[in-house]
């Protein structure tokens, strides 16, 4: 029941975020949307916005972790990996609404602490990475590709992203795969 | 002088967004920085922030269209031109201190009247693919390459800078080409 609470906090302030940012949210909305009162914030969030935000990016972070895994976990290549996860984050756009952005980019530049929040944005990216790049070992990839692989598949993914959102088109994310293995 | 003062407005303003988003930037504290007084504001954007968030990524666009043209206007190849423009992107990056996003999607997705703002957005965008596929053509790409080669070179900067921002190193971006390039 706590646990719940606290995850509804910071998934509806991760939805909120990824939308308008971290200055474009109050918390009176975040609880209004997760239906919860203001006693509950500040029970799990005792600093209040800024430690709900730090959850909020973290919850994000695993959402995508699982992600990425699923994706690659049964794939017969790395570049058939690289295309489920496309057409896996093309649905959750989709699901979203097209109007979101990088809940951790959204979160952690804008926030307060700028430092702190940056250096958990930079370790979350890095492991993306890392965990892209040791799946393209696996499959098949040398020590020596496998990483910049991962490095091209975060920053078509980033920026692939953001042309969806101003198109409000989920295949722009869709044809991201064929922009990166087809010349 | 007239002209001056809106410019100035314009330029700080798109600075300011570029590191907190729309929201987290307020009138005053832009014009504390633009050394301007408030009337200045109103006579010049009467919808006040707005307005000027509008003429602030106006200005950035006409920034990036500019250095576009710079880099490739002279450039022996396609290939070399992205190069130059990854090169004078990170120069850029650097010079504002590395703790800036895109001053468009920072203005344009978060700000108000959210699909007048969000069409902007996808407007510059496609036009600056437009305009770095008109020089993949002039370079020797056949039109039907160029169109692709230009939302790669695009989705890879947005991509590109938003991870050299989390780890605060231009040589994010100085190594895009190599990423783009190089199988």
């Amino acid at each position: 029941m706590e646990q719940n609470s606290r995850d509804k906090l910071a998934w509806t302030a991760a939805r909120l975020f990824q939308r308008r940012g971290y200055h474009g949210v109050g918390l009176s909305e975040i609880l209004s949307a997760a239906k919860l009162p203001k006693g509950s914030l500040y029970h799990h969030f005792p600093k209040g916005k800024s430690d709900l935000a730090l959850e909020a990016a973290a919850f994000a972070h695993r959402e995508m972790t699982r992600i990425i895994d699923d994706a690659f976990q049964n794939a017969e290549s790395f570049e058939a990996g690289a295309k489920t996860l496309f057409f896996k984050l093309a649905k959750l756009f989709e699901m979203m609404g097209k109007d979101t952005g990088c809940p951790i980019s959204l979160i952690l530049f804008n926030g307060p602490e700028e430092d702190i929040f940056r250096k958990r944005c930079a370790e979350f990216f890095t492991s993306w990475m890392h965990q892209i790049a040791s799946h393209a070992k696996r499959l098949g990839k040398s020590s020596e590709d496998a990483p910049i692989l991962a490095q091209k598949i975060f920053v078509t993914l980033q920026g692939g992203w953001t042309l969806a959102r101003a198109n409000q088109d989920g295949n722009v994310i869709r044809g991201l795969s064929t922009l990166l293995f087809k010349e």
